[in-house]
Order: structure tokens, then sequence, then C-alpha cells
């Protein structure tokens, strides 16, 4: 019986490959669903375990299976930090794939989100492939999308004297340090120049940016900490986290609340999130001891 | 320059697959240290991002760059929930690679240490390969390692009245669902005979469980957990999580504490821990949604 063919899969497997480092990789098998060299690097693809997945500049975005975990820490946290009611009018820096609208729509009181995205392919596939991310109205009069440079945008808004009381910065992870990959688009929405922009533009309001997963990647948290410590007042600069597992770890959230004690989630429980509670509210600002030694700056 | 050889690395390079279920790898690139079939396969691997890593049966036990969070969460959350001093005796059901060991040393309160691992091998090669898990004083008096079957191991203390104060279970993964894995070892320290022993066997002390990781493994925390609730009175079951990055999200630990709020920390901080603070301690027992919502049973 020697001669008898193996059993089992036949064919190619497509295996993609994501490197968290240079020798450290998580390896896919899945269906390529689309591919696209725009403004950045889009990419699909389907694996049994994560759904849908999608790609910028060959970095991992986000799963169909997780992704509400990383979307709920980046809207709920923010919000519910402020006195019930106080966020009115919020602003997504990037976001174009909805996610983060999604979140805040669910919350009657809001009555503006408009999110600035850079690049129009994002919300087309997002409309497309991957309609979970969408609020449950996609038609809400409540929600703005506007695609242009964030940066400039704010700049506008700010002549326009506009104001808002949250502004999420909803982006790829930035290339920060020297070693770092090709620099992202994303990289002005981290920079010292722009949040002084955000401190006119949102004076008395709540500002939150995603800032990567601190243990695999070079270290965003503690560039972003850093930034906000010297732009926002230090007293109202707090870290918060989620644990996204597609990203390989915890998720860093750098946020500016001038409202005193964010750790209490201040707005009434919603029946509708899956990640998001008041008691991992209060958990997400409790830090590992070596995330706190990092923040000592 | 059409012939031009490429440059960069040459030769074969070794990728190690591990398996997070069929269609989604954790790859490594890096050398083999030490291969050994005993009672489990064993396996060491060197990389350069996580260090040594030992893998068991073809699963990843620890690596170098993050066993400590693992370790600390599941020695110093329980010790810390109970009143300053009231752990002196512990017993350790597997932990052959003395990280739990480790850490419950660092307290100069606690008397005695037992360890029981079912597998020589073990303590063998930590002690050769990972130096760095060995309690900092090796040759600690108040350590003993037994080499032996935990469920026998347990029954012959009950016959010899020998009582604990905590008991910590720090084994490989069980195969609890119909279509898991090989059966490990470890199956019989997960089920409810073993725990009416160690009731006994700890009438009025701490026990924990490392319940692995349950966003990409079957359910053990679900089952582990109803299990506990059979066996402790259900209003001392309680259920933390500590996020190991190599482990793919956050991993989960039941545990039965007899006192009150184990949430709040009750023994002075120690300076030599790198994950666990009080802080985090808290932050522990804030669990997601989805996880609160797997646990109503």
């Amino acid at each position: 019986m020697a001669n008898e063919l193996p059993t089992g899969p036949k064919g190619v497997t497509l295996l993609f490959g994501e490197f968290a480092n240079k020798d450290y990789i998580y390896t896919y098998i899945g269906n390529i669903i689309y591919v696209e060299s725009g403004i950045q690097s889009l990419f699909i693809m389907e694996n049994s375990f994560w759904g849908r997945m999608l790609f910028i500049n060959n970095n991992l975005q986000f799963t169909e299976r997780d992704e509400f975990i990383y979307h709920e820490a980046l809207v709920h946290v923010p919000v519910q930090s402020a006195p019930e009611g106080k966020i009115k009018k919020v602003l997504i820096c990037g976001g174009g794939d909805f996610g983060a609208s999604r979140e805040l729509l669910k919350y009657p009181q809001i009555e503006e989100v408009i999110i600035v995205d850079i690049d129009s392919n994002i919300p087309k596939l997002v409309k497309k492939y991957f309609p979970g991310l969408l609020p449950e109205n996609p038609e809400d009069p409540r929600l703005k999308l506007v695609v242009a440079d964030a940066y400039e945008m704010v700049k506008k808004f700010l002549e326009e004297k506009k104001s808002f009381d949250l502004v999420v910065i909803d982006t790829t992870d930035p290339d920060i340090s020297e070693t770092g990959f090709t620099q992202e688009l994303s990289h002005a929405l981290f920079s010292e120049e722009f949040h002084r922009m955000l401190y006119e533009l949102c004076p008395e309001g709540v500002i939150v940016q995603q800032c990567g997963t601190p243990f695999t990647m070079k270290n965003i948290m503690v560039e972003t900490y850093k930034t906000f410590c010297k732009v926002y007042p230090k007293e109202e600069v707090y870290c918060y986290r989620a644990n996204v597992p597609s990203f390989g770890g915890d998720n860093a959230y750098i946020m500016r609340c001038p409202w005193k004690n964010p750790e209490e989630p201040k707005w009434q429980e919603l029946p509708n999130t899956y990640y998001y509670s008041h008691e991992v509210h209060r958990a997400s600002f409790g830090l590992p001891k070596f995330w706190r030694e990092e923040l000592k700056v």
C-alpha cells in the first residue's frame, strides 16, 4: 500500500504571513477576497476562524471576529468617562471603516458624528464586504462622512470656529521609531502640532487615540503618551487597554479627559454591546506594572 | 544584472508552526534547542523575539519573554486575595517548571511549597535551559519537588491528614471538548473528583486553576467554572484574567476563595514583580461582557 496517495486536502494552500516582527509571523490559511493599491494598499482575506480580515499596507486592521472589542473600547470608554449627555458632537479622524461611528450612534444623546478619512476606498469596501461594521441605521442623519486628510480638515474646522465634545483618532499604527517600517499616512495625526489644533477644537472635551499593541510593536504608546502630556494638562491624560486577540496582545489607548475620575463610568449601560460594560470600563484603567513603568515619563 | 544572486539570508530557514486552530498558525523562525519524547513530548526552540520557548505535546507552554505575566497572575492574585499571612502551606499540582514556586517564595510568610509534577523531564530541562524560572534561591529549604501524579499524591496527602492554605493547579490545557485534540495528562486535574479531594485537603483555603485562553481555544474556562461551582460554594468562585501575549489572548484563571472581596488585595506589594501590582490585581477581576455571558451557568 506504499503507493497509495495521501488523503486530505489537495492542491495549493495559500498561506498569508503577517510579520509581527522578522522572526514571528501570524500565518493564516484563507481565500483572497479583494486586493487594491490606491492611496494605501488594501487587502481582504477570509479565514475560517477570524472571518473576513482587512489589511492596510500589509498590517492587519481588523477581523470580523474581534473588531467589536477594539471599537467598543475605543468609543465607550471615552464617552462614558464624561458626564452623561455631555458628548453631543463627535469628530472621528480616520475611522472610515464606520466601526467607531456604529458604536457612537448607539447613544441617542449624540447629535452629530463626522468621519474624516483620507482613503475613499475604505468606506466603499466596508459597505460591500464588512456590512457588520456599519451603524444600525446606515442612513442615520446624524452621521457625515468626509473624504479628506484629517490634519487639513481640522485646520479648516478651526477656521470655521467649529467645536467638538469628543475627538476619536482611529488610524493605522504610525511609524514613530527610527527602526520602523514605512511611514504611514497616519503619522501626522500622532504629532504634537496636530494635538495642539485638537486642543483648540475640543478645549473642554475628550480626546482619545488608539496606540497599537505595546508588547509586540515599537512603542507607540509611550511616544503618544509623551505627546499628550506635552499638549494637555498632565493630570488629564490617561492610558487604558483592551485585549484584541487578533492584534497579539492588549491594545493601548491614550485619552485626555478633563472630567474627574474617568475610571468611573457615568452613563447608563447600553444593552447592545458585547465587550463593553461598566465592569470592564473600570478594569480598563488597571495597567500591568511594566506598562506603568514605561509611562513614568 | 538579472543574473545577480539575491542578497539577504541564505540557506534553509526553519519555520515552526503552532496551530491555534486548523487555519490560524503562529509561525516562528528559530533554532531547535532540545527535543525529547518521554511521558510528554517536549521541545525547546529559541526565537529572537520570544527567547526560549517550551512546547509540551506541541503546545506552547511558555516563553522566556512573557512567562512572568502568566506566573505572577497565577500566584499573586490568589495569595493576595487571602488576608495577609494566611497562606503558609502551598501545594502546586503540575508546575514542574518552577515558575509558580519562584513567585510564591518571594513571600517570607510562606513556609512550605510542594510541587507535584508527573514529568521528571520538566524540572531537569528548566534547570538547564530556563534558569530564569527558578526561585531566587534554588536551594530554598521551603521548596520540595515530588515527581508523581498529582491526582494520586492528593489521595495520599488526604490519608496522611495533610492540609494546605493554597492549591495552585498549573498544568497544560486539558482536553475537555469532544472535538479536542489528544487527551492531556492534565485531564484528571480538571475533574469534579479531583476538586472534591482538594476541597477536603484545603477546606478553608484558596484553590486556583489555570484555564487557557478562551478566545482561541475550546472553552476550558466555562467547563472549569461549572466544576468549581458544583464542588465549592458558588459565592466563593471567581474568574480573573491576565493577558499573556504569546498565548494569543487573555488567559483565564478560576479561583475558589472563601475570604470576602478577593478583588481587593490584602498583602503588601512586593518590589520584585514585573506584571503584578495592586492596581492590576483589582483590574484582573473585571471581565469582558462576552466572558461574563459565558459564565452565566
